[in-house]
This record gives C-alpha cells, structure tokens and sequence, in this order.
C-alpha cells in the first residue's frame, strides 16, 4: 500500500467555526474535513495539519492542509469528492501531490493575511460576517506614518495576545499595505510568521491612529516596550482573512 | 398630534428570514422592524407597508417600505435609532418624510431586481448565501437571443408560480440584461411590476438555454402558451436582490 502526501488549498467562511482547530464538542474545520477524510477510508482516522489555526469567527481565502493517503484517485476526483462531502462552509479550491518531505505548517517561508473594513455610514448587512464596519473618517497620512514604523524586522510583543506561548516574538513584516474601493478598505499584511492576534493587534491600532485617537509617532516607543497594554484593541474577527500561504 | 408619514430605504441579508411579510411564529423583516417600531412607540403597534414581499432567502438591496408616526425626530436621529436597535441582517440605508398620500406599494411605478451567479469550478463559501453557484460555460449569443425574446410587454403566465392569485398577468420588462466580472454574472431587470417568481423562473430559463440544454427560439412560444411547465425551473433564492424601487 503506497502512502501519498496530498497538498490542498481550502477556503472557509469561518463565521460558523470555532475556529480551525480540532477541539471536542465544538464544529471546527479541522475536525468537519477530518471527519470527510475519515468517511472516505473506510471509517478509519486521517490526521490533518493546517498552515497554521486561525479564530472563531476568522476565515480563510487560502488556507494549505496536507493530509496523507493510500487512495489511488486522480487530483481531479479528490477535488470532486472533498468538495461533495464537504459543508457548504468549505470549499477545497485545489488539491496535488506533495513530495513526502512537504509539512503545511514547517514548510511555509511566508504567510499573507488581508483585513477589510468598511467606513459606509450605516451597516451593510451583507458584510455583517466578511468585514468590520468603522465608520469614522480615517487620515490615510497618519495610517503611512504608523505602517512605516512596522515594516520590518521587530520584537512584536506588544503586538500579541499575553496568553501567548511562544518564546521568540521576533518576526519580518514584509509589507503592510493597503487598498481601497470606494468605502473599502482592505489591509493586507505579508510576514515570515505572525504571532498570536498580531494582525488583529495591528489593525486595531492603525484605526485608532488613523481616527486621531492615538499619535502614529507612539509606534517605535510601543515597539519597544514590548507590552501588549501599550498597543490598541485587537480588532474583531470577522474582518479577518488568512489569504495565502507561501512554500519554497 | 402630527401623524407624519416615512419612507425609508431597508438593505437586508434575507438568509435567515421567512420572507418580508409578516407570519406568526417565524423570523421576518416586517415582523422584526414592527417589533422596533413598537418599542419606539411605547409598546403602540405601528403597521409597516413594504413596496412587495420578496421570499425567504431573497435579498433585498433597496427594499422601500412606509410608516406613520407622532414622534418628533430628525430623519438623522430616526435612521440611528432604527439602525441601533434592528438586527445585523437589516439595515436602513436612508429614511425621509413623505407625503400623506404617498405608498411603497401603489406608488411604485417600476422595479430593480438583480441575480446574482458565479461560474467557478468550486463553491465559493463566502457567496454561499449570495449568489447561485452555476459552474457551467454559458453561451452570451444563445442567452442575449432569448433576452430580445422576452424584453418588452408580455402576457408572463409561464414565467410565473402557478399558485399566483393574480388574474392579470400582462407586465413590461423594460431592461433585462447582465454584466460580468470575472466569472461573476449580475442578470438586473427593470420592469413596471413582477409576478410571483417571475425574476427567478427566467432567470433558471436563461440558465438553461445558456447552457444548451434548449433553444432561445422555444422562448417566443414558451410565452404564447402561457403554462408555466414550458418555462424552466425556478432558480433558488440566495442569488436574487430587490436592488431598487421607483417612484414618481
């Protein structure tokens, strides 16, 4: 029996989720494709891992998973029949052979996130799940300023969740950018790793830069002050895209 | 007391409601909104007069509705109010006064309704709830043949439900075309008023012949014969909108 590693491209509408990490008694997207998986070998268990988790409430345009098979299908027939079995919630948008070396978390070089708002004066109620509405006029001069400050290779401490683990919270933001249509805005954030709530953390803290809440030459000081206090409110989930996943 | 008529516009993701008009023991817009209304009235009930009823699922972008009231605010603090206290599927986009003799319903002198669909291979989760995924080629010679068919003023007995109460069925279609972007396709209809149905059974017709499975010559027969089995079958509901209402 020959094992495949298979290498997918999954698109979630995270509203409905705890998130993508498989936890009991709760619907996450983990756990409804392992539950496919698992329908599609004869009951027996296929372990998923993901580029990373995202949150409640977060979706993802381009999340990778990589899963390991004895099932002699083409590509084309998994994509079908993942697709058949999946809730309407998620979407496998490719799927192909990956060399046995291939890990969907330790392999990726860099990660891309988008974060949209609206600042339209009244809620769209079809954005309600998909963008966070700040209607408040934003100084796009300000909001440079503040994006200038983080560009780079910085501790981000301060710009992650306290209840994170992880040791070393340095990390290369490579762009931080944005573009906007008509009442749109869409951030979009490309970095070697992102820590716990980071791209939320900064979101949150370019919006109230850019409604003059807080001065966008606060930023360095943040930064090296390392304390999450110091940094805005994380912004809410739904805004939240995990856009694209970069290998080698 | 100054009895003051209002007309407001209402944007609503129609996904979780049973239709506009109010129903006992179901979730509607006419129902949600009354229930506002009323908390603003001292628990007085105000009537609310939509331009028509769209069906559960149906979207509304531009939906038009009336009401009278006593209460003395600024059309800027009504659309607050309203807007703080409806639901995140209902939102007002605009309210204004409105003359004693002025009805959402007979003073409307034509409507806007848009299909939306997509033809991409896989599901998009995020237009699950927004528009038809009809993963098919269509052929815009075969679908602009049927159009010419069908613009203008008809008797739209096969295009409309059969459980229609309405005895005259003659209505003008004074626009019906579509734009594309990407593979995203927006059908808009113009017309000075719609049977039950009548948007989606055409548009599941146009469907059809666009991808092949009958001819856009049958159509000139289809309307003389007046039955709705000739038409094609419904298209569901999550990818039509109510874009807008007209009036004097």
């Amino acid at each position: 029996m020959q094992i495949q590693k298979y290498k997918c491209i999954v698109s979630y509408d995270g509203s409905n989720f705890s998130g993508f990490q498989i936890q009991p008694q709760t619907r996450t997207v983990q756990g409804e494709i392992e539950a496919v998986l698992k329908k599609m070998h004869q009951n027996r268990s296929v372990k998923v891992v993901g580029s990373g988790r995202t949150d409640a409430g977060v979706h993802a345009y381009g999340q990778v998973i990589h899963f390991d098979s004895p099932l002699e299908i083409s590509d084309h027939q998994w994509l079908k029949a993942l697709n058949s079995m999946t809730p309407p919630d998620i979407s496998f948008t490719a799927i192909e052979k990956a060399d046995a070396s291939f890990h969907a978390r330790y392999s990726a070089i860099k990660k891309e996130y988008h974060y949209k708002i609206y600042t339209a004066p009244t809620r769209d109620p079809f954005r309600r799940h998909f963008a966070l509405h700040y209607p408040y006029p934003l100084n796009k001069a300000l909001i440079d300023t503040a994006i200038a400050h983080l560009i780079g290779t910085h501790d981000f401490t301060s710009f992650c969740s306290a209840k994170t683990a992880v040791d070393d919270k340095v990390r290369t933001l490579l762009t931080l950018d944005y573009e906007i249509a008509d009442d749109h805005w869409t951030f979009r954030f490309v970095g070697d790793g992102f820590l716990y709530n980071m791209v939320r953390i900064i979101v949150g803290t370019l919006l109230e830069v850019g409604s003059e809440k807080r001065s966008p030459d606060e930023l360095p000081w943040i930064i090296v002050q390392r304390d999450r206090k110091l940094a805005g409110k994380t912004a809410p989930p739904e805004g939240l895209y995990l856009w694209r996943v970069y290998y080698e």
